[in-house]
């Protein structure tokens, strides 16, 4: 049974495999042996959800969603705390789930079209509302990992959903930075970032009715997109509902550029909502004042090596100004 | 003039390099294109301090430190703050210099002497006492990249430090979450970690009267170390006096069990210790206790790759229980 477990100085949750899936020798021969979170294939297995046409049973899938491969998460536990001394530890429940994006062997969301594209958000939003419904999680989030895993790849383009029992580490930073500027300007942080750029937008990549994309004015690493609604919502589910077209037609549009601009880099993105509303996260319902937080999608394309110090420390050097970013992205010329 | 830029969320410093030092164009050829935060040539450059035999100036420098080849600090400004909007900015006022540990082409700190170590580490409380006086200086760090920029090394083992007008975020953490510990417990969290990392021995790797080598309960990814003393010192340069040759055996007695064991993988270390006493950070002085809050290392090899969604969102998946990476780290044999 894995475990999470809590680091005692920084509140930080860590999911710990606990079975010997790997020797330490595993190790050994380190820079060929990558550890990677997806598994190498998914055909025939169980299928959670598709989308098909007419809903129609005996259609064939256009976007599917199957049990992901890790054993680091069970769904078959009661969850548990305990203590252990100084310690926090809480049993490894949660769920991964796979989202085929298409059954054309297309491995990079870029290609896909709008509409399709328009499935796979309406997908998201199915399961993200289905996993809101059970009690013992407390938040899920969706992410995408593309061009790490060359050669283990399905061929297909996938993103997957994560839902734990804990509120990811970061994510609780933001939420508690969101609620601070809240408490001192009663205005979410993330609607003021959106008039800022609106006006500047010297770091403004594209934009349409109803979202807008931006390199951040603090940019970690070169390249860095965020993405977000203009009308403030702290969760996608709703706030997505009516905009899915818009909102696949931006995402499609930084995706293209990074391929075309960036040389086809692999990149991560990862969809940012408050925790499931009325939730019981930590021992107590999280507080959602639903005006202090929006959701958003950060995307991050692998460009430059992380050093080490700036894992270790979180502070960052970025080598090229946000705003040259944005004017590399908008100049480049999509089909 | 590079700049410091704040994310509004989270509060988070990123240094900003606003001169051109790459074209958007140079990313493009994204895997064979990284980005090294260390310089090609150290010999020629202007000394900052040496260690020499009595003392003596016509002695051979057995360590020595030089300018950092980052153009990304600078030490000639005056320090000032402006706001943008939503946004905090503030000139890249800071220092970054390279410590080169030997004057022996050894590349690994792990196949120093003891002897040699120590001299570094009193090499690093020199430096960080000097920089402490820097009235615009908040924190320094000292860091040590190993094994990331082959080719590109001067083949002398090396680490670097980095003064700053601001606490790097993950620092912050750190300290805030001790101090929510203390507020609670009145105890130091380190020292309770030291406590029950004594008593149940499972996650030790190895000791000595003055220090300890763990794998943290809640590790994130395989085979990280934590160096803390056992006597508890928020200072470094004050913790470590009279006891700098305990730490530095204690330190290559973890490094050379990663060269050994994990067949000399690249690696990362990090010294934490507490904001320069008395001094102004983010316009208040840091309230530092003292008793709150203990300097240590964090030594982390890379092993495996970071998943994008880990950094996203501060959730990380780690494949192997920290009891057995400390196990296999126990058992390595070293000459």
């Amino acid at each position: 049974m894995p475990e999470l477990r809590k680091d005692p100085v920084l509140g930080r949750w860590v999911i710990i495999a606990m079975e010997r899936a790997r020797r330490p020798g595993n190790f050994v021969d380190a820079q060929k042996n990558v550890f990677t979170d997806t598994q190498s294939a998914h055909e025939g297995q169980e299928e959670i959800y598709a989308v098909k046409d007419n809903g129609g049973k005996d259609q064939p899938w256009k976007v599917r969603v199957v049990p992901g491969g890790t054993p680091l998460l069970k769904a078959d536990a009661k969850i548990s705390r305990r203590g252990k001394g100084l310690y926090d530890v809480l049993n490894g429940y949660g769920l991964h789930e796979i989202v085929i994006e298409s059954p054309d062997p297309i491995a990079n969301m870029a290609d896909l079209e709008v509409s399709q594209i328009r499935l796979v958000i309406d997908t998201y939003v199915s399961r993200l509302n289905e996993l809101s419904k059970d009690p013992s999680i407390a938040y899920a989030f969706v992410y995408k990992n593309y061009g790490e895993t060359s050669g283990q790849d399905m061929g297909h383009s996938y993103s997957q959903i994560l839902a734990l029992p804990v509120i990811p580490y970061r994510i609780k930073e933001k939420l508690h930075g969101a609620r601070r500027h809240f408490q001192i300007h009663e205005r979410c942080v993330y609607t003021d970032m959106v008039r800022q750029e609106e006006k500047e937008r010297s770091r403004l990549i594209v934009e349409n009715e109803h979202y807008m994309a931006m390199t951040p004015f603090a940019s970690r690493v070169p390249f860095e997109v965020l993405i977000l609604p203009k009308r403030q919502n702290c969760d996608f589910t709703h706030g997505v509902l009516g905009t899915e077209e818009a909102f696949a037609w931006i995402l499609k549009q930084i995706l293209l550029r990074f391929k075309i601009g960036l040389n086809d880099p692999a990149y991560t993105f990862v969809l940012v909502s408050s925790p499931f509303r009325g939730k019981q996260v930590e021992g107590k319902k999280w507080p959602t004042l639903e005006e202090d937080f929006c959701w958003h999608l950060e995307i991050t394309p692998r460009l430059t090596r992380v050093a080490g110090f700036e894992k270790g420390t979180g502070f960052y050097i970025c080598p090229i100004p946000p705003e040259e970013m944005a004017e590399f992205l908008r100049t480049v010329e999509i089909k």
